[in-house]
């Protein structure tokens, strides 16, 4: 039987279960392949270059998808937005920062809205702008996000919000126990990144496919050392969730010192081959433990739907 | 019905909730109050002061409780593990650091052992030390802990240990929703610390009490400046949740200039109204938002067992 909840009814899908909107990563098809198995798919929106928007809706072809931008960014050139609109999406999420206006915006367009949180003093905004879906994100997501863990976080977001709004946890979850603990918490699905960078539709190389099977979630941490390096102006509050390596070990507790010698590391790291990630930022995250091979989006969702059924309808056994 | 798990079996008690052995605060009142109410209260033997910890068992009186230490704090005066045996507790806890000696200890005594692991590669340790459970310990938890998020490393662990050996999941959890979620994970109960913490029978002024109950989970954050601050010497990898105040924010980006400044600062800490939280340490966790009023303790115990005996039993009621 389907898990239903007041997501799957408000955005019209049978599964509910949402592949994150991950920067270049997130293309057309792997948006598609999540929806084509009954979940939703979100292109990459990031930080908003029309160009390759336009490109993944066309990859994605007459599948209904949605898109995810970084609300500080796309608000310094907001007419992606307009682009994005245009494709009619299936959804439109904003995360990290003031996303009233888009949401206005995609809401007069009658395109549903998701708004992802990190904090729980963020919640009450996002509520307020009438957001269909909050995004409960906790720490332990890759890429960027802030401090606090989804497992409090999540049901104190729930108290705040009231009934009426569908939530999503994201962050850490991976399989079907993810899934089931985030209804337990009050949420009514789960958004995946780690889990669906890990698949055969996602946009990236082998190489960097490969390390996210053969690394640990004790090896991801928070930091802000390649926001330094690529030059890519996160406000201050929010760290990237990336694999450990060479270049974060050596300038993580010295933000002060790299940005002392700023001209040279940024052309090493530039120099540098795309998939050595001895230097290169590998974004990903905690989740990583329950990831044990690059697999089709739509088996993803199969699975992971399939495991929470069979965990859910079992639940009643713990009473005995 | 009563929730039965690997756990309740295992230390045959009739709720999978046991409270924190927190230092100073987890005496043998609470304990014995969380046991009484078919949970397993546990005394918190901290940094291993002999005198104290004999008083909090003789205050649990006849009631079966356990205690819970700071492996290598009390690894240094290690007396206080023999002076703990000869009480006959229900479990003894090791936490931060390796306990295989301790562990070792407890088992040829004849007492149940369970080992507190923050990062999935000590969990391989624990299971190897043949404990009967151990405690997954998310970064969201009040206190000392490591930067791990709870809703991945729970399953991650049970992937990695197998089925035989008993799961609690602690951090950020404080009702039954937390619980139903973790059992869902791969967990056989939860250890609770903050919430017990805000109950009447934890040791801790009134004043203290009261600040729990109004302040946010977004108000804390993990750091070691009271660590410095205090001069206790806690492994470098280890960081202490704690609620923010005019000494954290002076300081937490700056532990290099707090080292510089330390006797003063010190002698102002020190010569600080031990109630007077703009500066003094209060230490809680991220489940502060879900803590609405100071209860006794096997009120908590019923509360949280009741609600996650209703929605394990609602949980078929998602598949339609």
């Amino acid at each position: 039987m389907p898990i239903e909840t007041a997501f799957t009814r408000k955005f019209d899908v049978k599964v509910p279960i949402v592949s994150a909107p991950m920067d270049l990563v997130s293309g057309g098809a792997l948006a598609a392949a999540v929806s084509g198995a009954g979940g939703l798919g979100l292109i990459g929106g990031g930080y908003g270059k029309a160009n390759w928007v336009d490109a993944q809706f066309r990859e994605a072809g007459a599948q209904r998808v949605g898109i995810g931008f970084i609300t500080w960014s796309v608000q310094r050139d907001p007419g992606v937005i307009d682009i994005a609109l245009g494709h009619k999406p299936a959804a439109m999420m904003v995360s990290f920062g003031d996303g009233e206006d888009i949401v206005a915006k995609a809401k007069a367009a009658g395109v549903a809205t998701m708004w992802q949180v990190q904090r729980l003093e963020q919640a009450a905004q996002a509520a307020e702008a009438g957001v269909d879906c909050i995004v409960v994100q906790g720490q332990e997501a890759g890429g960027h996000g802030m401090d606090r863990g989804l497992v409090s976080l999540l049901p104190s977001v729930r108290d705040l919000v009231g009934k009426d709004t569908a939530l999503l946890a994201a962050g850490g979850i991976a399989d079907g126990r993810g899934l089931a603990a985030a209804l337990m918490l009050g949420a009514d699905g789960v958004m995946l990144g780690t889990r669906f960078w890990a698949s055969a539709e996602a946009l990236g190389s082998e190489a960097a496919k490969a390390r996210l099977v053969s690394t640990k979630g004790d090896e991801t941490v928070r930091s802000k050392v390649f926001d330094v390096l690529r030059d890519v102006d996160w406000p201050q509050n929010y760290t990237g969730r990336i694999v450990q390596n060479d270049v974060l070990r050596r300038w993580h507790g010295d933000l002060g010192g790299l940005s002392q010698n700023l001209s040279a590391e940024r052309a090493r790291y530039l120099a540098s081959d795309e998939d050595d990630y001895s230097t290169r930022v590998l974004i990903a995250g905690e989740a990583l433990d329950l990831v044990g091979s690059i697999e089709p989006a739509g088996d993803i969702v199969r699975r992971i739907e399939a495991e929470a059924q069979d965990i859910l309808a079992r639940a009643p056994g713990f009473l005995r």
